[in-house]
């Protein structure tokens, strides 16, 4: 806990990821209407930034194939980035068609993860988002290199640090502007993730530092405040909690937007995000995704939403 | 996060709740000898405490009518201290009958929560435990009080940090051997719960303290490490994650003692607890209760479970 550092003085970031790292694992096709009327709602609950979709190819990830039309047809909100995820140099000629404000870069830390999730090595990976970097330097548009499997990899097990500062340098040599540290399938826990950041912003001090995690074992709130207490003031997030993991059936996705602003908000700190707006925005996502969503406090209502007495006991 | 205290200097020690407070807020009447054979297994997985059952009246609580069955037939670990619940005089001479190590009184600090719960005013109760206390002070047995929404009411919302120190006085003056602040509805946060774990263990230095969350909202292992960083080494926890809350239908229940401990593991503090048969015993539950359980590590597996490479990648 930041017993040090009065919260009220810092303000935080939050990244919703829920149209594109959400919707991406769903199984049903999000119609392209209710992804746009979903974003615009988002855009106007206070994010620092949104990530809308994923100029993959559509043969790769069908769920996100109307990434031009959504794109295109949200209404931006002048404070808010759109970012979108950009697998490769094509995919970065179609998103600057779409005038991205930042395009995140992913590949793992993990050769057995990246070979898993983007069939190819991790120096291919490199190659290949080194062309997206040399496309994109050439515009104002920012990078984010988003590293998957930092905090371990489900296959491989524990990443070695120098591993993950060795990646990070090489990002850095070509000028990317940002990086994410991904706890892709909710392996981090707080004294790692304390341990890591704090390594991390020493050495990475000229990029901005985003970190993401999933609840998969629990443990996502503990290490977003493990995060804060490392200096660490931007974070990814999925409303509801969207966003699973093929290797942990039934168990939670990314950290919850509404949980975690519920608890920043209770501790004081600022993320300029109304709760309300976006509690009403989570509302609606059983019923366009077809199923329930993990996320907490849309269940159990704010900490005091309060629920009226027992009628028999008002007149004892 | 506890930056300057070594966590493997700090030994932690976790009161099992499962068999009372999980099995009290089942639907399905649990069969006795299901509820011996788990306990006695948790009796070997290295848990300070385990609260075995209630000793209230069979009538208002049904689920736990074979309490005294429980106790008798149940194999006692020596390191192992058998908690119970005692609601009155009556149940304290049940109890004693049965040799238990302690009994854990409630009562809630907010009135309305003790009128709905316990059907009766907050002075009411306090004569009624006081007369539970008198009959074992008489006897070796310790007396805890467990003081129900301490974090919140879920009717009247916030306590005061006041109120709570009044009540603890009140029992400390009678000579209870400890106390355990509920968090019964999920509301505590963590910078709330650093507050009054400071302050309650700089007031009641002469009587153990114990925390007991519920993860409503899912901040119950950032409360935990809150606690910790407060000083607090004791905790209740529940197999599973066992224990609603009928003011969060579909929430989830008690902190999950599997995620604590693994959680707890992971940072390197001492829990004295076996980790494997743990989750052994949890695996258990979904067939015991007739459903599913909230806790997570459950379906997700340790962090370092790894999973096999997918087949087409590994001679890749």
């Amino acid at each position: 806990m930041p017993s040090t550092t009065d919260p009220s003085r810092i303000n935080l970031y939050i990244n919703e990821v829920a149209p594109r790292d959400g919707f991406q694992n769903e199984a049903k096709f999000i119609d392209t209407d209710d992804k746009i009327a979903l974003i615009d709602r988002l855009s106007n609950c206070g994010f620092a930034k949104i990530e809308v979709t994923s100029f993959t190819s559509p043969r790769a990830i069908p769920a996100l194939r109307d990434a031009e039309a959504v794109m295109h047809r949200i209404r931006r909100h002048p404070d808010v980035l759109y970012t979108v995820l950009v697998p490769n140099a094509r995919g970065a000629e179609r998103a600057l068609a779409c005038q991205i404000d930042e395009a995140n870069l992913v590949m793992s830390l993990s050769k057995s993860h990246n070979r898993a999730n983007l069939r190819m090595g991790r120096e291919q990976s490199f190659q290949q988002l080194q062309e997206v970097v040399a496309v994109l330097k050439r515009t104002p548009v920012l990078i984010n290199v988003s590293l998957s499997t930092t905090f371990g990899c489900p296959m491989l097990g524990d990443i070695a640090d120098d591993e993950i500062w060795r990646w990070m340098d090489r990002f850095a040599a070509i000028g990317v502007h940002g990086f994410t540290l991904c706890d892709t399938t909710g392996m981090a826990f707080p004294s790692q993730v304390q341990r890591i950041c704090e390594g991390a912003r020493t050495r990475f001090g000229e990029q901005q530092l985003t970190l993401h995690f999933h609840n998969t074992r629990g443990m996502a709130l503990a290490n977003t405040l493990a995060a804060i207490n490392a200096g660490v003031v931007r974070f990814d997030a999925a409303l509801g909690g969207l966003g699973g993991c093929p290797y942990a059936p039934g168990a939670s996705g990314n950290v919850c937007t509404e949980d975690m602003i519920h608890m920043l908000d209770l501790m004081g700190y600022r993320t300029g995000i109304d709760l309300t707006a976006v509690l009403q925005a989570a509302c609606l996502l059983p019923a366009m995704i077809g199923h329930e969503v993990p996320g907490q406090v849309l269940k159990a209502g704010r900490r005091l939403d309060l629920h009226p007495q027992p009628e028999q006991l008002q007149s004892a």
